[in-house]
């Protein structure tokens, strides 16, 4: 690549999360960066879009210092790519990086992430993309870690000649970097969260529900995501976006006649 | 399977939408049948969890006609499938059905689709699911041929012995009963929204967004959703929640040697 490579930055934690100013740090140094990220936290956001609903649009200072445009877009993670793409970028850029997201997104919890689905759409439209997440929900994490495994993830995104489609999610665990092993390819784990709504009443004698939940690990495989961050590196999974079931469509042939 | 079997029913329209109602007078016949709905539209929302917000769910009474138990959430598709399996079902269900939605969810619409993802959080949890979605947005739309589509994939569900995370996205097309030609397996096409952002000015001389979007299909294979619905069949493409890809997998550890 000659040109100086162009590169999106967003989140869903929010603009003023500490993760997207770390992120941006990290990668600085290799290209010319935009962030258009949410003016609002938006964790679990999956991939939802804002069909029904106005959006605002704004930029914002608080970059300048790093001297990194930025803008705050009221919808969603998913939003804030597409907005980006159509009404900021004036060239698709050369790679969109989310996060660094406050708790990890390894295993099923890419499905609920909004980190992840705004990388995602980011792959969908044809731009190589990467998901950063630490595992360390507060707000004072330290994300040094975190920093050193996306700026390695982005320098060999912008070196390498990626396959289609190319979308990343990579998982860091919390840990010093005396300790930290590198990073390491996995499969996504097979687990999932069992929720416990907890049932409370408010001033008005109504009901009303908090979702708690506890995520339950039963993939016993030494090659999924979970387990290399157990074993202190930091997981990258390739993850695709045709979700498509070849084996239970050969089934449906089969056993259905369909 | 020798008791009756319980059938969750969710949607993404909203509990108030004649898609749900048409879903449940087609499946009325095969169990006892539990619908947990939002309680206004949640279309576009694709995964999206409720973590930062309290719920609410209230019993309705709009299909007692039906003869069936309805409660509605102020939460997402995917909330109403967690919070009526920890709630309000006393057992697992046997089968969650989702819809009947009024537009498409084929091809890359699985991603954003409300309808899907309570579908898939279903399959998560282990329950044989299945989304229904109609290629027609109007409130009034026949849902006739829906129906019969609905009836028979159920039937099928309920008669087979099931690969496991048994999820299916089935799509019907917009046609007279006479033109139907049946279902057909198919695989998701690859295809995407391409957005226009419409900018306006409010009363107040501020600028705000109108998302719209064109969908661009670049997938020219025989066997896709898109393409079995357009020659008159309902597609059915089995669905999937380890989205790791395996190639780009294999390639990562011979290219990156991580």
């Amino acid at each position: 690549m000659s040109r100086t490579p162009s590169i999106l930055i967003v989140n869903d934690d929010g603009i003023t999360a500490p993760g997207i100013a770390r992120l941006i740090e990290a990668v600085q140094h290799l290209g010319t960066i935009t962030v258009v990220a949410p003016d609002s936290p938006q964790s679990g956001m999956g991939h939802a879009v804002t069909i029904g609903n106005t959006l605002r649009l704004e930029p914002v200072d608080i970059f300048h210092e790093l001297g990194v445009e930025a803008y705050q877009c009221s919808g969603t993670p998913v939003d804030c790519v597409k907005i980006a793409q159509d009404i900021i970028l004036k060239h698709k850029p050369d790679l969109c990086l989310s996060g660094i997201n406050h708790g990890s997104n390894a295993s099923i919890n890419v499905i609920y992430s909004g980190t992840m689905s705004a990388a995602m759409e980011a792959a969908i439209d044809g731009i190589p993309a990467a998901g950063f997440s630490l595992m360390d929900f507060k707000w004072d994490a330290d994300f040094s870690v975190a920093q050193q495994v996306a700026r390695e993830v982005a320098e060999r995104m912008l070196a390498s000649r990626l396959p289609e489609n190319f979308l990343l999610n990579v998982n860091i665990p919390r840990c010093p970097a005396e300790e930290f092993k590198g990073i390491k390819v996995a499969r996504q784990a097979m687990a999932q969260w069992k929720e416990n709504f907890e049932k409370r009443i408010d001033p008005r004698g109504k009901d009303y529900y908090w979702m708690t939940g506890k995520f339950v690990n039963y993939d016993v495989g030494l090659d999924t995501d979970l387990e290399v961050l157990k074993e202190g590196y930091a997981s990258v999974v390739p993850v695709k976006f045709d979700l498509t079931d070849q084996e239970v469509k050969s089934w449906l042939k089969s056993s259905w006649k369909i």
